[in-house]
């Protein structure tokens, strides 16, 4: 019990020492001024959460200090969860509605909730870290090599990762980079690829090994799609607030033992370019996620290899968004 | 113009032709008596549609003849999608609707839309037909290989097919058989997996075979989820309706020439086995579906390959089902 307080505090903590970031600015990289046109949400990190009361109502909130504004109690005009706020491009009036400093609640009366679901896409990246394909004694692939997995997947901060444990016992842990996309974009540009990212998240692409890579005739989608393979949070940190996301430290350790220790400035394909592939084939939608691919440090290619079991403890860690938890039980 | 009108005309008289089936029956099968629980839903064809004046609002409804019943209007506490009907339990209260003979309004008055729209998964089965296994010199694999598409790629009845001529040339038409869950499954064992399906409707899993055999990988998912690659339609025949589901003729034309000629009795992998297998790993959802595989006659297989072109009629009929029509467009 003392353990669990003490989880639940840092895990608060992480997300506070990150919401300490100045205002406003702009960064230069290779693809020139990156700029998020919906300037409405500056310096905001949104979350999605439950009163514990009520665990079938997910709302909608941005964190301010320890505290979480509840943007439809705040404004009953707005909606109550996050998809149907980027839909609407109602993100300039939660805005307006943060400079009247509305009431909010403590962090610790309220239990996150994946900070957004219902959505239509959970587009993932496979091989796009280069010590990653070295694990696998792999070339990076030329292009992004893209799989799914179904939004029913998600799960949020401090849910269960449940362990079909009758289907497989090769259950790996993936800590993923997670952009979450602001508009509509088809045909778009790497030039103004983030123009159409709202913010970004951590992801953990929880993966059974022998269904993704045997027993699905090579098709990945059986070993990443199980239920609660797709834990995210604790936050979006919006686009203006993450600094450059890719050049952000990124870790995953089970039962505090660090697995994965990478920086984004590794990604094979970059975020801009993998945008810009996706659109040219499909349509994105407010609201879809794409998981940017795992470092090196997987279960997999340990030696020998490492596989989650019931109890584990997962944390996975970005800088500037926050530290992932979810602990694995048995389905 | 004469020749749409002419194509409507069919289509509404291809739906027709298959509303008159006997009531009340069961069908024995290899997997003994297969009965869907939710009785309440016999001898029903249902349909979603729009209203000329307004296009935007998707509308559920059953056949009754030439006419169609709106269901939201007949009874303002039923849901006006069937995503809604399924979650809520909701077919009952339609049965109890149908005996009370509500209003109904013409066929000819209104657009059909996909029958079933929002849903969670789209899963589908590769290579589940034994000649299509042959035309590509392929055994058929051990288990189903599964797939996805993501559910903004469904339409419906005359939607267009939209061709991104600029990134492939190279696409494929596919008929086929596709289940539509009624209720949430989760280890559900083949011979209760009848239980479990709602209906049946025809799907074409458009293909863009560059990206779904060489251009990603290897992995399916953007040769086969590029906008508007699955049309579903024109109506979902209900369980109890359509007779064994695995003895139905399925057929495609390309511009009314037949491509594909076949019977859902050569499946490799049967519905129930599928069914077993999927929820074995995943919860499948009401309004879930599954394409469950395509006969030979594809154009990548022919010789030479044959491919869509914007202008081309998409015809592809199942028995006691109906004729699922498009016309493919440039994006």
């Amino acid at each position: 019990m003392n353990n669990t307080i003490s989880i639940a505090r840092r895990a608060i903590t992480s997300i506070k020492t990150h919401c300490h970031i100045k205002k406003g600015f702009n960064i230069t990289s290779n693809v020139g001024i990156r700029k998020f046109s919906i300037s409405s949400c500056r310096n905001m990190k949104f979350v999605q959460f439950i009163y514990n009361e009520k665990p079938n109502d997910i709302r909608v909130g941005y964190l301010d200090g320890d505290n979480v504004v509840d943007i439809n109690k705040a404004d009953s005009n707005l909606p109550s969860n996050l998809l149907d706020i980027l839909k609407n491009g109602d993100v300039e009036k939660v805005k307006r509605l943060k400079s009247s400093n509305p009431a909010s609640v403590p962090l610790s009366s309220i239990k996150l909730a994946a900070p957004i679901h219902g959505n239509d896409k959970v587009l993932c990246v496979g091989l796009n870290y280069k010590d990653h394909c070295e694990e696998q004694k792999l070339t990076p692939p030329e292009v992004p090599m893209i799989f799914s997995k179904f939004a029913s997947t998600i799960i949020g901060q401090k849910d269960a990762v449940k362990l079909r444990t009758d289907v497989t016992d090769k259950v790996d842990w993936e800590v993923e980079l997670t952009v979450v996309i602001g508009k509509k974009a088809s045909n778009v540009k790497s030039a103004n690829a983030f123009d159409y990212v709202f913010g970004y998240t951590v992801a953990q692409d929880i993966s059974a090994r022998d269904w993704q890579k045997t027993r699905n005739g090579g098709q990945f989608l059986l070993g990443k799609s199980m239920d609660t393979f797709c834990p995210i949070g604790p936050c979006i940190t919006t686009s203006d607030e993450i600094g450059d996301s890719q050049n952000l430290t990124i870790k995953c350790s089970v039962n505090g033992v660090q697995k994965q220790s990478s920086n984004t400035n590794q990604l094979v394909h970059k975020i801009e370019n993998v945008i810009e592939r996706l659109s040219s084939v499909m349509t994105l939608l407010p609201g879809d996620i794409i998981l940017t691919g795992t470092p090196g440090g997987v279960g997999m290619y340990r030696s020998p290899p490492e596989y989650l079991k019931p109890g584990d403890l997962i944390q996975s860690e970005i800088q500037n968004i926050g530290v992932l938890e979810t602990r694995v039980e048995k389905f």
